[in-house]
C-alpha cells in the first residue's frame, strides 16, 4: 500500500499586536517576543516545529494592525481556519486577522511591497491616559503646515542614510516614500507614511525629524540637506517607539 | 499682632483615567481605586488631609477623558497650579486635565449637568489588540439602522426603572436623554449618549439592549413597551464595563 505523504504548504499570518509588554518582534533568549510567542503557540497547534518568518521585525512597545509572517507546515487544517485555531491559544493582545495560504517561493521580506506606518503624537497641555501606550505625549505648540512642507522633501527615492540607525545593516539606504500624510484630529497629529520599505527607525526618526520642525527647531527647508549628507546627525531624534503602529503591508 | 488664616477655597479637577488596573472610582478598603489614589496623593501634595467628592463613581474598567471631583483645601497654592503639580506625582494612567477654584457651596452631584459617555463596540472576524482595553468586543453583523430607530425611543424624560441595576438606590428612577448618536468609524460602532443624569449601570444596559437589536434579538418596537415595563429584566444584557467612557460633564 502507497503511503500519502500529507503535502507542505506556505501558510501566511496577518498579525496584530499591542506591542507595549513585548520586546519587539524578533526571537531572542530569556524575553518574551511576539515572534517567540507565535513560533511556541503555532507549534502547539499544529503538533510540528513551526518557525516564522516576519515582515517587519518591529522594537520593543511598538505595534502592528497589521504585520505578516509566513510559515511552512504540513498539517491538514486549512490555512484559513489557523486564525480562528490560534486566537484561540494566543494571549489577548496578540490577534491574528486572516491567515491564507500563499505560493511556496513567497518570501514576506522578498516581494514587492508597500508599507504604512503611523506615528501618532498627542499634543496636549496632559496626556489622556487612555493613549499613553499608544501615541507620544508632546505639549508645546506644533506648526502642522510646516511639518507637511518638511516631510514634502522627503517624498520620493532618496538616500536616507540620514535617516536610519547608524546600526542598520542594508545593501542600499536607497528607499522611496510615496507619500506622508499628517492631520490634527483634535490633539491628536498622525503621521502617516507609505514606502516602499522602510530601513532600521526610519519612521521614528522621521517623527523625531518633524517634531523639530513643527515646533520650531527646525525649519522645512533644512530636509534637503540633511538628505544629502547621508549622516544620522544631522537629523532629528527617534521619536519613541510607543507612538509607532505598523499599519498595513500591502504585496504588490 | 494678628495671625492671617488661610482662605479655604474649593478646587474642581476634571480628572481623567485609564479605568483597567482600579477597582472603580469609590474608595474601598483593600483596593486601589480612582477616589483612594487621589486623596492620597492631594493629601500629601498640599499636606492637608483630603477628601474629593467625585461627580460619577464609574465602576471597574470604565475609563474617563472626564469625571469632576470637588475638594476643600486651605493651601496658598493657586487652584490652577494644583493640575501641574498633582500630575507630577500622579500614576501614569490618570491625569488631571485641569484644576479651577469654583464656589465653596459648589458641589458636583448637585448640580444642573450634561453628562456625556460613549460605549463603543469593536465590530469585525477578530478583535484588533490595541483596542481590548478600551472597546468591547463584538463579532457578528450589526443592523445600525435598527439600533438607531430603538435609541431614539429612549431619547427624552422616561422612567429608566428597565435601564438600571437592581440595586440602584435613587430618589426617581425618571431621567432626562438629550441625544442617543450611534456612528460607525471603520470597524468601531460608536454609541454617544447624552443626558441630564444615569442611573447605576443606566449606559452599559442601554448599550447592551441596543447590541441586541443590531444582531436582531430584539425589535426597535420593543423599546416603548421594555421602558413602560419598569422591570429590569426585560431589558437587555448590561454590556461589559471596559467599552464605557465617561467623555464629559458639563455644568449648566
Amino acid at each position: 500500500m502507497q503511503e500519502i505523504e500529507n503535502q507542505k504548504k506556505r501558510v501566511m499570518l496577518t498579525v496584530a499586536y499591542d506591542g507595549t509588554a513585548y520586546h519587539g518582534w524578533q526571537l531572542q533568549p530569556n524575553v518574551t517576543t511576539i515572534e517567540g510567542v507565535l513560533n511556541q503557540t503555532l507549534s502547539e497547534l499544529l503538533k510540528e516545529d513551526i518557525k516564522v518568518i516576519g515582515a517587519s521585525r518591529t522594537d520593543t512597545g511598538v505595534h502592528a494592525l497589521g504585520n505578516i509572517a509566513v510559515f511552512d507546515t504540513t498539517a491538514r487544517m486549512p490555512a484559513e481556519k489557523i486564525s480562528y485555531a490560534l486566537n484561540q491559544r494566543l494571549p489577548e493582545d496578540i490577534r491574528i486577522q486572516k491567515s491564507q495560504e500563499v505560493p511556496l517561493d513567497f518570501h514576506p521580506r522578498h516581494q514587492n511591497s508597500r508599507k504604512t506606518y503611523e506615528y501618532k503624537i498627542y499634543n496636549h497641555t496632559f496626556m489622556q491616559p487612555v493613549y499613553r501606550l499608544y501615541a507620544h505625549f508632546f505639549y508645546g505648540a506644533l506648526d502642522l503646515e510646516k511639518m507637511k512642507k518638511a516631510a514634502s522633501y522627503l517624498e520620493g527615492e532618496h538616500d536616507f542614510k540620514s535617516f536610519c540607525s547608524v546600526n542598520t545593516v542594508a545593501e542600499t539606504t536607497v528607499r522611496t516614500i510615496y507619500q506622508i500624510e499628517i492631520v490634527r484630529e483634535d490633539c491628536m497629529v498622525k503621521i502617516r507614511v507609505t514606502g516602499s520599505g522602510f530601513l532600521y527607525n526610519m519612521v521614528r526618526i522621521i517623527a523625531g525629524t518633524l517634531l523639530e520642525v513643527g515646533r520650531g527647531n527646525m525649519q522645512p527647508e533644512e530636509i534637503p540637506a540633511i538628505l544629502a549628507a547621508c549622516d544620522r546627525t544631522k537629523a532629528g531624534p527617534t521619536a519613541p517607539a510607543c507612538g509607532l503602529t505598523l499599519v498595513s503591508y500591502q504585496y504588490l
